[in-house]
Order: structure tokens, then sequence, then C-alpha cells
């Protein structure tokens, strides 16, 4: 880290709110940066701050030595990858294709293949952080990929996030990682919710329950952070959506699947994310499978 | 605490190496203390320290201004309290008897009844901690009870504990929480274990693995010394062996039916550990659920 | 079993609904009976129909050659067999203790003990049928004991039910037979309360998919009385009352975990037991998983 | 039914066992056959009884009334039927498919509209029974679609099966009642292994569990003939294989999902295949998940 970044040409696919975030600190680090975003309107804040917006994927990767995409979902990439005037069609011969998505194991694998036989470079850059940790660059970067790929954008991702891990020269394991950070999130959840149900039904104050366990043993952001929205019951608006909670679960699941890996707590928690998006419909928090845990109990809430 | 502990004359039932080290360091602090033990061999250590050593439960009790306990499971407490050179027969009206056993909340609700009906006072005071923890007076100690009952022994906690805990008037409340603690630790351990199997059967380093984990949101205790020990397979000798756990998760289990909570994790953790005990024996640590879930995704172990 | 009944005199304890049913036919079959209930009023219809009422469990087993149990839990079968009046106390040496009652595996055992140190004889005889069944005399029986043993009470049993099977000489083996059958028969609730959600959200009525099913491969009672219920959503009065449900699935895992056998499914159904007391109170029938099941999926019920 | 069947040309694709004997049993009944089969060997019995053999799906489909499929999976039936000289292409405007494979809710929906586009007509008739059911006309048809379809479809499925059962107008209805047939058989095959792991350590005979359970309660087919299977633990040769069974319930899973159902028994199936594959290979029975728990109670198998 810590080396000078030479100001880059680069692109930019995806203006979520995640994705803005990120890209308004890559024009900050002094970068080139043209963005798009299905719904041009997205690009505003971009623009104000000098980004150049582009009509198409393809028109923002033309002339870029980087592109990234911060998308929704494997659909998403697959659309912005394969339209006519998609990535694919704009990114030069050489280039490298950054991507940021939390994707599945089988989508960045065969990402691969469509870039590799048309010159391009691709790797996978998932990232731990809500959007307050992308506003402030403080993002944690999980990369897989060859590594003189990694080290190109090396600078960038240094622009974007505290810290990067390298986790292997396949990059899907990249999104391995990070699909198995989102289950190990949720299963703390669950297993909180379950045991502050416990507390409250048998006269124990679930703060004081937390308090002692984050004192020590669970002295960490997960358990005290979704601890918690638990305890105030915060699920709306959601930070991270329950259905893409339930898409990631998915997707480890598939990874799991393809592996053969038996893995009964990931079974467990895609059934209480579909029973938390059938009672509390889609625009829930996903920590909100605890709201489902607690009401199972007979809780008033 | 800060407060100046007077020298009291106090009793210690239970000698395993919890417990001894428990009470080592209250004759450390210059308390008078009796020791029993089962097998009185295991009082050898105390007397050499300078414990008066006595042949029964009663004998340890009698004259004592509050007796410990450290007992293996509700079993072996309703013996020491019960038969007739037992607690009960030995404690004077107006003593105090600290349980620091991880027991049930219905025998710790009954030991309050037989505690009252005979003026005998009663509080909970279960720990969190190994036995370096133990041995080093850095222990966390959960404690319910009347106030005033905590604070006559809140010198003597001090002496073997970094910080206590109150959390509520029913001493039961106490092993709820140490119920619930020991569940959350288990359900730490059982995701990680899916977690690492997934990623090693898909060609990720497991270490990598932990390492991002433990970077950042679960960068606790119970992450970096359990994922320690999954990575090196350790789960022989056992520091808390695998009945144990199994007999927490039953003592968890029937708090959650009488509080009518349903708790999936913990009914698939029990499911987990008998396996576990079926296929590793009955001497290995609870941790080795996480070789279970190894072994069941065909990981060579 | 065509043998012809000669006139016994015996003892019958428990007058619940099925028990009462069963009384009734052993004393049209000639017999003579002397009754106890814990309540006395419910000893009227067999008053009424020519038994002798006694006052005390003690009183009904004194010089009766063979005494019934029919009782509701292990708990209410250790009073009337320990309390001073009790049935251990008015057993003759050489009589036999015929017990009806659905109890635990270890209960059994330990009243095997308690019979054979007294010179008394004990065989475990659980049933299977519904209170009509019993009234018919149509019930399922599953004995277990000295083969000498139920010989004897053989054609006592042959007045009550359809048919007898010997499932070994320890008699806790027909418990455990008996409870694994309640365990199947809530598995198969289960299973086709998800089913039947699942038809019902994709547009599929469930009696249609019910009649495909139980047309071929799962044309049995089960899947048809059960499944009647589940479409009517007959919940309420319960035949049998879901707390029962539980503390039999509680019995089952007790003998799960003695014999160290996981079973995901059994772990699961006491979840979704405690789950639909929760919700539907302590008077709904155990088939009201079915209604969890529906609630979970947002089936308006 | 009753009804005299005029000879019809109809085409067959996909000959597998299943495949096979019904393709037979239409020639039997009178009817011109031509058939295809992804490798062409496959179709030399039938050629010897008098089918004609095609090239290509499309060679089968052109000139036909009715065209069945009997295919392995999702991913296929897409195959034959978008292929250049795939059925789609040759199916004459206003001729029938009748798709007899297990596949998707999905993927069913999504050929009904390939087919209506085109001005030709689909609908669903899974079946249940095993080769020797369909070697000998006796599968139970389960069929949706249009009712003028069905009618038209129905002298041929009265030569293929006993009964067919008629359950909506949508196609994939049929495909979500097979899928949760098969969903409901696994259960049932995972509930009775369980009860007969523990019957087995507890030193009761399985087979005598089964004896009892299936003369009353549980007298059906799934029970007789899968606890046979389980009894003798015949797993090899595969009459259902595991990968197929671990798809049914992906599809079922998916179903689920889409329709917002929870199923949690569903979940737990799929995680016992997985394990199961991971652990007997590919080539086993489904009914191996009884394999899989005897194993895990720590049975010798």
């Amino acid at each position: 880290m810590g080396r000078e970044a030479r100001a880059m040409r680069i692109g930019f696919l995806g203006l979520g709110r995640m994705g803005t975030a990120i890209a308004l600190n890559l024009l900050r680090a002094g970068h080139e940066v043209a963005v798009w975003n299905r719904s041009p309107d997205k690009a505003d804040a971009l623009a104000a701050a000098g980004a150049e917006v582009a009509a198409t994927p393809r028109a923002a990767a033309e002339g870029r030595e980087i592109v990234f995409s911060m998308l929704s979902d494997d659909a998403a990439l697959h659309a912005v990858l394969r339209r006519a005037d998609g990535l694919l069609a704009g990114l030069g011969e050489g280039a490298l294709h950054v991507s940021l998505s939390t994707i599945g194991v089988a989508t960045a694998d065969h990402a691969v293949d469509l870039h590799v036989e048309r010159g391009q470079h691709y790797i996978s850059a998932p990232v731990f952080g809500r959007p307050d940790a992308a506003a402030a660059a403080q993002l944690t970067i999980v990369a897989a990929g060859p590594a003189a790929d990694i080290d190109r954008a090396q600078p960038l991702l240094d622009a974007i996030g505290r810290r990067t891990f390298r986790v292997g020269t396949r990059p899907s394991a990249a999104n391995l990682v990070k699909l198995s950070g989102n289950f190990l999130i949720l299963a703390a959840i669950e297993a909180m919710a379950e045991a502050m149900a416990l507390a409250e039904k048998s006269g124990v104050a679930p703060a004081l329950l937390l308090e002692v366990l984050t004192d020590t043993h669970f002295n960490a952001p997960v358990y005290r952070n979704y601890g918690a929205l638990l305890l105030e019951q915060r699920f709306r608006p959601a930070a991270f959506a329950a259905p893409l909670g339930l898409k990631d679960m998915k997707l480890a699941g598939a990874a799991a699947e393809a592996a053969r890996v038996p893995m009964p707590f990931l079974a467990l928690l895609r059934e209480q994310l579909v029973e938390t998006l059938v009672k509390e419909g889609e625009d829930v928090d996903w920590s909100a499978i605890g709201l489902t845990v607690a009401r199972n109990a007979g809780l008033n809430r």
C-alpha cells in the first residue's frame, strides 16, 4: 500500500448507495471516472463531483484501463456484461474488470471465461462494510485473481478500503469468502435472537445478557452492532434488505451443494429468511429474522 | 472493586480444575478456607497451600459465613445439598451459599427454596473462563440473587474474577445467562466449522477465511480461539468435554421449553453433539462438532 | 386369540377417556374389576357398569391377580406406584402389573426394578388407537416383558384390542416402540402440512394433493385421517393434546440421547410443538403443528 | 376411461428405463410411434417392437399429433425443446406436447410460453411409479393443463397408467404435485430411518418395529416398500439415484421459495442427501439417506 497512485482513467458501473460512495472516493483520489447506472438520475451526485456520465456500460468502459462494477445480483452483472452495448463489448484487450458485487461462485467462474476469451482481465473484489464504511473509505476488501491483476488494482483498492485481503488466484474464491462471511453474520444474528428471546421470557433483561456477552467472548462488531439492532427492534429502513440476504444464503447454498458440503445452519437460515419475508414483507432488514424468532416465542412485537 | 476484604471463614466444595484454581485464589486473598471434594486426594494441593480439608460437605460448611460450590452438574449439587452430612445440614442460619456451578434453571430455583426454608441464603454465580483464567483470577462472573447477598460475596468474587455482572434478583437468572452464553459459543463454533468446510472444499484456505473474518466483524475471542482450535484440529485433551457441552445444551433446552421459546439452532446443536459423541467418543472437546461437520463434508480428518 | 378367558379379579388405575373405555371392556368380558382414579367422580360410569370403586391404588390392587394402569405421564405413574397407599404397597407377591401408559424408557426400566425387588411382575403394554378404537376393543397393543407374564395377560389384552405385538422381553422395549410410532405420526403430519402449504400457495387445491397421495403410496390411515384434519382445520377439541405430544417427543428424545442416536427430524418436531403451544395455547391438538406451518407460510387461518 | 382409442401418430422423446417401458405400451396399444433418444442405441428395443427411430427430436415430432417427452431433468428438456433440430421446431401448429418428466415449476411455466407463442399445446403429466409399474401400465399419472388438451391425451394416458388425476389448468400444477409427492416419500424414509436406528440401538429389532407400524397407521406402500429397503440395506443398484432425489428436493425448494413457504423438513432433507452423496457416492439410491442416519448413530453398516 503506501504506493503513490498515478491518476488513471477508470469506469464505474452501478451507483447504488455502496457504488456511489466508492466511486466518489475514486474521484477524490484524483482519477478520471466515467460512471454508468441503469437509472441515469442516480449519477447526478457523481456528475456534480466531476465524473463523466456514460450512456451505456460500453461507453463507460471504452478506453478505460480499469472498470469497476458494483451491481445488485448475478442477473444484473450478467445483463451488464452481455448486452450489445455492454461491458464486454466496451472493455479493451488487456483492460481489467474489478467486480465488487456479491455474486455467486459459478457466476464469477463464468465471468472469468467470458473475459479471458476476449483478452480481458477479471478479478473479484467484494467488500465488507455498510454504506458509512464505504463513504469513509474504510471497507474491508477481499480480492482474488491473478496476482498481477490485483497488483494493478491495488492503488485503487487502497483508495476505497482500509485493507485488502488476497484469498487466491481464482477470482471466485473472493466471492466464496464474502458469502461465507454473510452466512456467519446471519448465523450470529439468529443465535443472539434465540438467546435474547430465552432471556426475555425467563425474566432476564436481554440488554444485560448482551452486555455480559460482548464484555468478553463476543466482543466483536457483529454482536455489538446487530445486538443493538435486535434490542432496539430497528428493522426498517433496511440497511441490508432481507431479499438480498436470502439471495446470498441461496448463493452460499449453491456453492455448498456444488462442493458437496452439508451446512445445516445455513439450511435453517434460509427457512428463517423465507418465514421473515412472509410475515414482515420484502422491505425489512435481514436482521429481522430476529423478529421472527421473537414472535415465534410469543413475544409481543 | 477497591473495597478492602476482611478475612473470612469460608467453605469450598468441589475441587475439579476450576474449583481448585478458584479456591487457591481465595486462600491467597487471606481467607480461611475449608475444602471438600468427593475424591479426597484432589484436596492435596489446597491442603499444601494452607486449606483445612473437611471430610464431608457438612463439615466444610459448619461455622462458615460463606460456602462456595463448584460441581459438575445438577445431580452432583443435589447430592451435596441433600445427603445427611451435606451442605444444607452444615450451613448455619443466615450463612450464604454461592453456587458457581453451571446448572439448570429449575435446579437453581429449587435450591433457593431448600435454603430459604432453612433460613439460609443462596446466590448463583456461574463463571465464564477456562482453567487458565480461573488461575489468573480473571474469570467473568455472572451473579444473581438478592442484592445484599451479592454485596456480601462481592469481596470474594473480586478475588477470583475480573468483573462481576449482576443480572437479577432471582438466582437462576445467572444460570440462564451462563447457559445462553455456552449456547452462543457452540453456535459460533458450528457456523465457523460449516464455513471453513465450505472454504476448504472450494479451494480456499480456511486459515485465510478465518483471518479475514477475525480482522473485522468477528474480531472476538470466541472466533479467534475456537477458530484456531478448528484449524489445528486440537480436540483432545478436552478443555470442555463434549458430554458437558451436551449437558449444557440440554439444560438450555429445558429452560427454553419451560419458557416456551422455540430455539431451532439449539435443537440442531444438540443433535450435532450427540453425533459427535457417537463418532468421536466421550473424551473429546465440545468443539469437535467441527470435526463432525468436516467429516460429513467428506474432508479427510 | 380364541383362548377361553376365565373370569379374573383385576384392578384398573386411571380412568381418563382411554382408561374408562378399556376398563369397560374388561368388565364386559366378565371380569371382576376394582377401579381407582385420582378424581373419584370419573369412576361413576364404571360403577354403574358393575365395577367396584376403590379409594386408593392400594385398595384397587390388594388381592388382585392383575392390575392395569393407564396414566397420563411418568410422574403420575411414579406417584401411583410410590405413595404410601399406592400400587406397590397393594400388589401381592406374584401379581402382575400391566402398564398401558405411554411413558419413557428409563421410567419403565425403573418400574421393573421396583416390582422385581418386591416379587411382583411388570410388563409394558402401551396401545395405539384413539378413544373410539378403545371403546370398540380395537386397540393395537404393543407388549414387552417376560413371555410368561404376557401369556398371563393375553386373554385380557384380547378383550381390549384387536392384536397384540410382542416386541421383546425387556418391558421398556414396548414403550420405545410406542414413542417411535408417535414420532412417526407427527413427522407425517409435519411433512403433509408443509406439502399442503406449498400446494395452496402455488394454486393447487390441497384436497387434490391429498387425494393423489392417498390413492397410492400414502394410502394409510395416518395420511387419510390427519390429512382430513389438516384440510378441515379441526384442531379443537384436542383428541391428543399438544402438551402430551410434546411430552412424547421429549421422551423419545431422552431415549435417543441415552442410546446416542441423532434424530434431526425429532429435534425439529419438538421446536414446532413448542412454537405451536406458544401461538395456539395448550388446549390444541398436536396436529396443530400443521396450523403453525400454514401460518408461517402466510396462509390466512 | 374405457373409451376406444383410435390409432394415432405420436412421437416419444427420451428412452431411459421409464421412457422405454411407456413407449412400448403406446406401441402395444396400436399407435404409430416415432422415437428419439440422445444415445441412439437405447432405441433398439423400440425399433424391434415396431417403432420408427428418428434421428432428431424434430424428426420425431414432425407430422405427429401428440409427442411425449420423458427426460432426466430441466436442462435436458430445455435442450430438446430449443435445439435447432429440436421439438419446438418440429411440432406442428395445434399439436400437443405431453411432458412426463419430473421438472421444476418455473421450467414448466416457461415451456407453456414457448409452446403457446408457436400455436402449440403443452400439458404436464408426470408419473408416480417405478419402472416395473411403467412396464405393467400401472403408473399413476398427475396431469395439468387445459381440459381439452388432457382430454385429447387421455386415451394414451389410459394406455400407460392405471389412473389419471387432474390437478389444474396450469400445467406446472402437476409438476408441483409430483415434487410434493417425492418430498413426502423422502420425509417418510428419513423418519423411518431415525426410528429404526433408535430401535436398533435400544435393543428392539427394527423389523418388529416396522411390522407393528405397517400393521395399522402406516399400512401404505411407502412404508412397506422403503421399510424393506432400509431393513435389507439394499441401496445399490439405485432404483432412483440420490442425485435425482437431490435435484427434486432442489426443485421443490425453488418452488417453495418462489411461493414463500418455509419448509423446514425439506431443508433438512436436502442436507441429508448432500451428506449421503459425500459419503456413499453418486450411484446410491436416494433411500440411502437412511444409511447416513444409521451411520451417524454409530451403527455398523
